[in-house]
């Protein structure tokens, strides 16, 4: 950046923190809220500033969460018979915005990987482990991702699972609502096939 | 956003204010930010709210800035001669990234524009009446956009500029370089014709 004033020029090095912001955007950026939004600028500090302090995990699930617990898990109208177990916190949003899944979640630190230094430990399999010894649990739902990591890592789940006798579960692979066949990749594509349905079974 | 905790839903509302940040890249940058940002979060933070509160204007040139002065005003090397009009700070700092001037620069509050409410007074004309009776200055580059309200703004200011004596000068139009003339507007290409220049004249 062309330095105009040290504080402006500090800013725009601040700004490129944010996920997808070059140098050209994060001096458009910083002209912005300085010529129109100072207000809004000051409240998003603001926020920040405590989010980034205060924001911790909540005690059951692991999702970020400013209470004890997250507005999920302390939602008692959920159906906490049905654990979902991701890998990511974008992945619980995902699943919410759907609207298909009422049950509770288990976010973990990604997925496994002995390459990368993420074991059990890592990505939090002893809580998980603790989570399913809950009484009223019977169905565990799998959605990790569908690498091979991700794979690997539900593989484990599912034997930690079967030993505390759940039901399992995974979500269904196949062709996405409103796509044409020759957008779908040849493995998924596979994979529909494999597992195609019964016509009057996918009327729902 | 779907609420998993009060707080991180108050962060995707403030992180709005950011231009092109809609809800879902609020979301995913909120997240990003809490996973694995939290000390560039924190530090964005503290340099936002500083710089909210106390980047004001240049006394000179009313671009930005936090000290009396602004680096291009204070920086002694450059042409005191030679005085460039923009109407936004952008503009600045496009125009010291071509590295092509050296001179200094007076930054309007936007074009003038009666219709918007934006007469003399709101885009700083006085102290731009006041900037030009400045002894060492020559040459007054108009650098206002090329749009009708741009073009007003700019023959206004030349009208000031004349009473004082000062040569006057615009930025040239014409193809863009390395542009093809398929992908010119018409407009420029019919005053790229009309201001051609002698072969001569133009190896510089």
């Amino acid at each position: 950046m062309l330095s105009i004033s040290p504080l402006v020029e500090e800013l725009v090095k601040a700004l490129r923190v944010l996920p997808g912001m070059g140098p050209k955007s994060a001096q458009r950026c910083a002209l912005y809220l300085l010529q129109q939004q100072r207000e809004g600028g000051l409240r998003l500090a603001q926020v920040l500033e405590r989010a980034m302090q205060r924001v911790a995990y909540c005690r059951r699930c692991r999702i970020f969460s400013d209470t004890d617990l997250c507005t999920i898990c302390a939602d008692t109208s959920r159906d906490s018979g049905q654990l979902c177990v991701v890998a990511s916190p974008m992945d619980v949003l995902a699943l919410e915005q759907s609207g298909g899944y009422q049950g509770l979640y288990f976010v973990l630190a990604g997925s496994m990987s002995p390459l990368a230094g993420r074991g059990p430990q890592e990505v939090g399999i002893p809580d998980f482990k603790t989570r399913i010894q809950d009484r009223s649990l019977q169905e565990l739902v799998l959605a990790t991702p569908s690498d091979l990591e991700g794979e690997a890592t539900a593989f484990y789940l599912a034997e930690m699972a079967k030993q505390r006798g759940l039901k399992i579960t995974r979500l269904a692979r196949g062709i996405p609502v409103g796509g044409g066949l020759d957008h779908v990749d040849e493995r998924t594509l596979a994979q529909a096939l494999q597992h195609r349905r019964s016509w009057s079974e996918s009327g729902d």
